[in-house]
């Protein structure tokens, strides 16, 4: 199995591609740009569902469910923001097929089934729900509406890779409405840390808050905050994004409330997502030359036990060990899992475990019961210890927790070397060449410079960083007067 | 508020159309046929989901996700199951919008955009499933496949009801693959088994189990199992169906397995949904005409409490005793609400908790205080106590029990006494027509009977019931030889 594994250094994407589907997290699907997400990988996405969903709910909002489809004057009301959109998205023009005279047994669109007006496959629900929100806001006291939605959505991309980029996708889609402007403001800054807090903790994967510049800003907000992530490969994932989009949908959709002296005001607005890209993002920053590597937090299993053992005797001897073994880290909330197949080797699983990312393997022989041990092996640092069977549970539980903490630090070390500041753009090119991560320059703050910046180095503007220090520096590209830095990277 | 709902007497249909919107449950969206499930309806379908959820995972199976598109050829692969749903399916064309040269600022499908081949969004999901199995199914080691999806589906239905029949709606869908055909039609039976429990345990609805006949049979199976529900107007409402699909998708989609003697041979199928229109009928068994009416197992607010006060120190002597009371039932995983909006008068309130069917709402005024009482109030027989604060959590808690149980048991007296065994196809219709009902009647077996009683009456057999007893009986329409008597009635 993983000995089949491109390793990363002859070809990331190739090591990419490759686990995504050997670890059995998704695959292609025979419909164009979908993905098939297999039970494993959607286990993942599952674990990541329950956290956002319960910070979700911790912040005060709710869910809802607002259609699929999008007729195609709503979605034209916010210009900006179709404009954005329009270029890529499943179109139905009709609702019935029929039987094709000409082709027994094979269906045809019925022509006599043409919509009247076109519905678009949401690519998102800006439009949608704001044109819902009219109705539901008429006073101040109906203010905030804070909700999320779970759902799929479609853009229609040319080239895409499994989780990084798809036609369809599943993400959730936050959209609130206020009576002012810094409520607004302050929810989508709030929904950025939420983020920031679930990459971090869950995830293991350091993240830069910051935002976006107008170029890279999302059609129709006014600010976009995002986080942002680092891979292995130097290039940097845009992990999730919140947007400020100030009234522009509340105009658009003439959603209105009386404020408490009775004046009608425009409602103040946010979106934020994030999506299964995340599932790209968690590959990338923790798997080795041998497979996955799963942050405990949100490993479907968390250890594996594995029995060695010769004859059918030892296999039941090592059970009843192993059976209390169980029970004991089901009381600690430990997903573990017994692989008592008989059909595979204990080399079989211990390739297929470590495929799978499962951050803690325990093997058991007959040696281990006469000796009371068992054999502990960490599939992030690849190293194995002999851990007595007093203490394991605590031992194991402990264990989890440090190899979630290692994993964040491994990768918060190797983001933080990959942060290089630069002050030529000789410099710029070369540092992106050779090394990669992100370039930390001066930039005069046009769209020009960033646009002619892309064009010779593929690099973009990742994001203008929350906490950057205001410095007096000029342009790497131009000369011309900065203000900060930001930072620059090539991105998936 | 709930004043101005329609009685049940007066209309029906026109009862359940307002609650569902008054109730905050769901409302019609810009797009037609399609909802809006707002977040009180999000919230109870999310705690049917939890429930079903943990029983599908409970009896062996995983989720996964699979494309919301199916390709056009892919679709005509099984042919009675494209037939079948052929009818009503949005259909997508093209897939890219541009900005229309005669319209400023509108859009248009751009012509040179056309898809080569059609993809039809899932009215169901086997067609796209089958063509996956293919690839992970090799040998009888592969097998079971036990697998769920909870997606969104569309059918393109001419005339919608909230929850009852939309175009788009959401629900799940198990798809599973079996080496045997017995074990295949277990499964089928065991998710019948599986829906019952959840209707009856959880939403509080007696179901029949039974199967289908030929004529109501899901296209594309070889059984239809079902649990059909009664509406508090006598008609017949099917919540879930599981169905045995025999070899019909392994033949149309190629999935063969190599068995333990390595011979080949196709595989066995099996597919099971429950959607949101659960939902519905969730509604129309309990409710009455002053509204919602839930059970305790899926209600967002389990017990509401409302401070009836006249000054600001009253509330907030109220409010530390309420305090208090809200972590003891929190400390039981008792959803509690404690409303003290001073923006909103108690009997407003009183009504909107009402409407919203919260089962149990508590009231505690400066009186309450001074006797250390609490008055409580059911919503599904709307009788007020006065309890003492003295073991008023352990009170609540079985009182939520009790209010679980006395659902069911309404629900299924009224069932049971709304089957009435007729002989004669007079009696059939006056039954119909007066009472409603199931109407229990022997039945030729053959599909040209039952469509004319069907024309006659818009009764259908609803099911064959799974535990009727032999009995040679003559049809009711026809007076030929009858096995056993079968249940008709009007649904929805």
């Amino acid at each position: 199995m993983s000995k089949n594994l491109t390793t990363r250094s002859e070809d990331y994407s190739k090591w990419y591609n490759e686990l995504v589907v050997k670890a059995d997290l998704a695959e292609n699907s025979g419909v164009r740009g979908c993905m098939v997400i297999k039970p494993y990988g959607y286990a993942i996405w599952e674990k990541m569902q329950a956290e956002l969903d319960r910070m979700f709910k911790e912040t005060g909002h709710q869910n809802a469910y607002f259609p699929l489809f999008v007729p195609k004057s709503m979605f034209e009301a916010e210009e900006k923001n179709a404009e954005g959109f329009a270029k890529e998205c499943a179109i139905v023009t009709h609702y019935r097929l029929k039987n094709d005279p000409d082709r027994p047994g094979k269906l045809m669109v019925d022509p006599n089934a043409k919509l009247e007006e076109e519905l678009i496959v949401r690519p998102t629900s800006e439009a949608i729900i704001w044109s819902t929100y009219k109705g539901w806001v008429q006073s101040y006291r109906d203010l905030p509406l804070l909700i999320n939605q779970w759902a799929n959505v479609v853009r229609w991309e040319m080239r895409t890779r499994l989780f990084l980029r798809t036609a369809e996708f599943l993400w959730q889609e936050g959209h609130t409405a206020h009576a002012t402007k810094a409520e607004a403001i302050e929810e989508s800054e709030k929904m950025m840390h939420v983020y920031a807090e679930f990459a971090e903790n869950f995830m293991a994967i350091p993240v830069i808050k910051g935002f976006k510049t107008e170029t890279e800003r999302f059609a129709g907000a006014e600010e976009t905050y995002c986080i942002e992530a680092l891979m292995q490969d130097g290039k940097a994932l845009q992990a999730g994004t919140s947007h400020f989009l100030g009234q522009n949908f509340a105009k658009a959709f003439d959603v209105k409330f009386a404020n408490a002296e009775g004046k009608q005001e425009h409602v103040w607005g946010t979106s934020w997502g994030v999506s299964t890209r995340l599932m790209g993002a968690l590959v990338m920053t923790h798997s080795d030359d041998k497979g996955l590597v799963l942050p405990p937090n949100l490993a479907p299993i968390q250890v594996v036990i594995v029995p060695i053992h010769r004859t059918d005797e030892q296999l039941e001897e090592i059970s009843t060990v192993v059976a209390d073994l169980v029970s004991q880290f089901k009381k600690l909330k430990i997903a573990v899992k017994y692989d008592d197949r008989t059909t595979q080797k204990p080399g079989f699983k211990f390739n297929e475990y470590e495929l799978k990312g499962v951050p803690i393997r325990i093997a058991v022989g007959p040696k281990d019961l006469e000796n009371g041990t068992f054999e502990v092996a960490r599939r992030d640092t690849l190293t194995k210890e002999v851990v007595s069977k007093d203490g394991i549970v605590t031992y194991i539980n402990d264990l989890l927790a440090q190899i979630q903490i290692d994993l964040f630090d491994k990768a918060l070390n190797y983001r933080d070397t990959h942060i290089t500041e630069v002050n030529s753009f000789d410099e710029f090119k070369q540092v992106l060449e050779a090394k990669g991560g992100f370039v930390s320059a001066h930039w005069d703050g046009t769209a020009a410079t960033e646009e002619k910046i892309k064009d010779l180095t593929k690099a973009t503007i990742r994001c203008i960083p929350l906490d950057r220090v205001e410095e007096a520096g000029s342009c790497v590209f131009t000369g011309a007067e900065s203000v900060g830095r930001v930072l620059f990277a090539k991105a998936y």
